[in-house]
C-alpha cells in the first residue's frame, strides 16, 4: 500500500465518523504536512455513501496541531441538491477540534468551456534535477519535486528577492496515479513564500487552505502519475500573516485546481 | 439606521444563536445579495462575545437558496488558541441549510511586513462616471460603482473578450465607513466572470467565496467612507463551474482583502 493511501486511510465508526492516525513518514515540524490533512479531510466525505458528486471546493482551516497518534473525523452533509452537496468537516483528538473544513461536490456538466490564465512555458520535468529530499521535515521523501524557479533558498547566502514566485514540477514519489485526494495533498506543496522575500527561519504554519478543482477524475486520470505544475505567488505580508495565490497544472497546460492559503508567521 | 447595518443585523437567542431577516433592499434574482450573506454570517461571530481578535479569512458556501422571512445562525467558536480563533457558522431557514461558513479571527502583531502584488494605476473614483444603477437586481442600488475597466457587457451588442479582467472602485452608497463586514460584502461586487468572456445571459450563481483580510480595524478605519478598488480575473470555465481571484485596494494602494470564488452556471 502507497504511504500516502496508507494516510489518509479512515475507518468508519458510524454514519459521518471516522478514526484516522497519524503516519510517521507525514510528519512535519510539529504534527502532519498540512496537504495530508487536506486529504484526510476530504477523504472522509468522498469515502461517504451519501456522497454525491466529485470535489469542486475544499477549504481546510488549521485550528491546531495534530499530535501523533488516533484521531476522528466527524463528516456532516448539511446540504444536498440535486447537483451539488454541502459537507462540514471536524478532526479531533479528544475533546480538541484541530481541524474545520468545508467541502462542495458536485456532478460536473458538459458546458461552454474555455480556459483563461495560462500555464507558464517551463522546461519539461524529466529535464530538470529533483530537489535535495534531505530536508529537515520528513514528509517531503513522499514527492518528488522539481524547480523551475524559485527553489527553497539558500539560509548561509540569504537573498532577499523583489518577489516570491515560484514554479516546480511535483509527483507523489513513488509514483501514484493523481486522484482528488492527492491534489488537495499537492496544493499545500508550495513552501512559505516569505522564505522568498525574508530567507530567515521563522516559526510559521499555514491557517487556512482553499481549494477549488477544475478536473474531474477522467481528467486526472489522464495525468496519471506525470508530474503536474505548480506555480505562486504571495500577495501581502502584514500583521504576521501572509497569503499566497497559487495553481496546479497539468503537463499538457490545463488548469487542475486553484489554491490560496493564509499562513501564520513570527517575526 | 443605515440599510447595510439593518440588513446584517442579528438578534440574539441564546449562546451562538441568532435569528435574521432577509432585507427588501438586498434582494437580489433569487434570495439576498451573496455578499450580505457573508456579511451577516461574519456579523455572527463578530457580535459574540467569546470572539477573540478581528477576521482573517472567511468562507462562505452557498449551499442554497435563501427565501425572503427570518434565517437563523449558528456560531459556534470550534477552537480558540492564544491569538487565533475559528469558527463554524451555519445558516438555516426551518431544518434546511441554506449557507455554511468557517471564519478565522486572529490578534494581529506588529511584524516584517511588504507588499507584493500591486494596485494597477488608474484614475482616480472622481473622475469616473457611476455605473447604471437601473439593473435587473436590486442590491446594486446600495453601491456606488464606477468602473475602469470591464463594465457589464452590453447584451444588444456582444462582445466575446479575450480575457474576463475588469478594475472598479466601489463603496457603499450612502456612503458607511469600512469595516469587516462591509469588506465581505464588497468581496462579492464582481460580477460573474463568463460575462466578459460569453456575454449571454444563463443562470449563475457563486458557490463558494473565500476571503482574506489583511487591513485590521484601524487601517479600514483610514479608508473610511472613500472608494475601494476591486480588480479580478476568472481562471478557468468548465464544467459549469468557474472560479476567480479578485483583490480589494485601499485607495492609496494597501490589499486590503483578496478573494477568490467558485461560480456555478448553466450552458
Amino acid at each position: 500500500m502507497h504511504a500516502f493511501d496508507e494516510a489518509i486511510a479512515l475507518q468508519p465508526l458510524g454514519e459521518g465518523r471516522y478514526e484516522g492516525r497519524s503516519h510517521p513518514a507525514w510528519a512535519n515540524m510539529v504534527g502532519p504536512y498540512g496537504g495530508i490533512t487536506a486529504a484526510t479531510l476530504l477523504n472522509a466525505a468522498l469515502s461517504d455513501p451519501r456522497r454525491l458528486g466529485e470535489p469542486l471546493a475544499l477549504t481546510v482551516n488549521y485550528a491546531g496541531p495534530v499530535a501523533d497518534g488516533s484521531f476522528t473525523i466527524e463528516a456532516t452533509p448539511a446540504r444536498t441538491n440535486r447537483s451539488s452537496q454541502h459537507w462540514m468537516l471536524v478532526q479531533r483528538q479528544g475533546d480538541a477540534v484541530c481541524t474545520t473544513a468545508t467541502a462542495v461536490f458536485a456532478l460536473r456538466r458538459d458546458t461552454w468551456s474555455a480556459p483563461e490564465i495560462q500555464m507558464p512555458p517551463v522546461p519539461a520535468a524529466h529535464t530538470l534535477a529533483q530537489s535535495n529530499r534531505n530536508a529537515r521535515v520528513k514528509w517531503i521523501v513522499n514527492y518528488d519535486v522539481r524547480f523551475v524557479t524559485g527553489p527553497w533558498p539558500d539560509l548561509h547566502n540569504p537573498v532577499d528577492e523583489p518577489d516570491s514566485c515560484s514554479a516546480h514540477w511535483m509527483r507523489d514519489h513513488p509514483e501514484r496515479p493523481l486522484d482528488a485526494t492527492s491534489l488537495a495533498a499537492l496544493c499545500d506543496l508550495f513552501y512559505a513564500r516569505l522564505m522568498r522575500r525574508r530567507p530567515k527561519l521563522v516559526p510559521f504554519g499555514t491557517v487556512s487552505m482553499n481549494c477549488y478543482f477544475h478536473a474531474d477524475a477522467a481528467e486526472m486520470a489522464k495525468v496519471g502519475t506525470q508530474h503536474v505544475l505548480g506555480t505562486a505567488q504571495g500577495q501581502r505580508y502584514v500583521g504576521g500573516f501572509f497569503d499566497h495565490v497559487a495553481q496546479v497544472w497539468a503537463p499538457s497546460g490545463e488548469l487542475l485546481a486553484s489554491t490560496q492559503q493564509v499562513v501564520y508567521f513570527k517575526e
